[in-house]
């Protein structure tokens, strides 16, 4: 079956089908609604045929359903039919999710996306686990997405910001357990070098993620679904 | 088969076996080595019958081997050989993973083990998962495991522990996305009440996934494998 991936982010919606190599994209306007979004893939890829759709979304999935509105995005996702907009069959998927589902090979992998948030997701023996780990406190008040996401890396430069990767990374690779890490997500350009037991990530892989949502290959699987501070320390009240 | 499953703490080795209702306890002897405990267990044990062997270990485990020492015991632990030492087969699992693997009914669940440490591990649709959280930082400098361990209980008192516990909890649960939180380990008791979505564990839930780990029930499993801190906030360097 052809399947159309849509994988919406903040500033593009990334759309590739079966069969066809070149990724086509709209923008995701202000105040991006779930039908804007529809109409505008639909018109940018009439061209192509598809069967069903995968929608790669950057907010909480639960299986198979958005369960909480997007941040950087407009509102009416969570209620949205996809499905009936489409006209054909939809599986929806965190987009972390997606992307570490492209780029798992074996055993246990946790992906990192480093993009304007943090998207965070673990694959377990081709089984996948949505993490939502951007907003847990980190260190000084300071969180995970505080200092890998992207407003860290404005405003602190990429030297310090890389120096945050190579500190966190290792954190919760060692807290995860996990084979290999893959950082992936737009800013993932931006390192030189990578933390040991670290792989880059391919923005392709999230389209090889939706394409495999919908493949047989995987039966019984699951679909969708410091350093201490310096200063004196006292338990907090 | 009869299986003898070995729970080993920091304080006690508790041992039950198939068939018997009536749990033994051996006590941790400071500098605690492997030859001496399966030499305590072995001599506890005398007069019941089992072909194989389960121990729940208290420092991280990989596809059935300790690839660390553990902190509370003595030394010797990662090379021993315990299959000859018990003359039987052996699987070795992390403590907490057995306990949650005991502990699981469906879904996905996270286990925290409030002991000693913090012990921690997921099941996402029968795998499981270990997890090393317990030397993360989560706030001010401080671990989770310096807030939801024994040494923060002696230290602050229960009335704040359980506020630790209140404020944590929730936010793991939120973080790893699952379905319940089983809170296990000693100190689950002096828990009046849970925070919403959580279960008490129990510590016979740890025998359970003892014997569980034996079972053919499962086939194609992997065996064993804040609030913000309202000082001035500045990115640490």
């Amino acid at each position: 079956m052809k399947v159309l991936v849509v994988d919406v982010g903040g500033n593009n919606v990334k759309l590739l089908a079966t069969g066809h190599r070149e990724v086509r994209k709209v923008p995701s306007v202000p105040r991006f609604t779930p039908a804007r979004m529809v109409a505008a893939v639909r018109n940018a890829t009439a061209d192509w045929s598809y069967g069903a759709v995968t929608i790669g979304f950057p907010a909480p999935v639960r299986d198979g359903r958005i369960v909480k509105e997007p941040v950087n995005l407009g509102r009416g996702w969570v209620r949205f039919d996809f499905r009936r907009a489409f006209g054909r069959p939809v599986r929806i998927i965190n987009d972390a999710v997606m992307q570490a589902l492209g780029s798992y090979r074996r055993g246990r992998l946790l992906f990192l996306g480093l993009g304007t948030g943090l998207g965070a997701a673990l694959v377990l023996d081709g089984l996948t686990q949505p993490l939502e780990i951007a907003h847990l406190p980190y260190r000084d008040g300071w969180t995970y997405e505080e200092l890998l996401g992207k407003d860290a890396l404005d405003e602190v430069g990429k030297k310090r910001w890389r120096r945050f990767v190579f500190e966190i990374v290792p954190r919760l690779q060692a807290a995860f357990q996990v084979d290999e890490v893959v950082l992936g997500g737009g800013n993932s350009k931006l390192l030189t070098t990578l933390p040991k037991g670290c792989r880059r990530g391919d923005n392709k892989n999230a389209f090889a993620g939706g394409f495999r949502l919908w493949s047989d290959a995987k039966p019984g699987r699951r679909r969708p679904a410091p350093r201490k501070s310096a200063r004196a320390r006292r338990r907090p009240k």
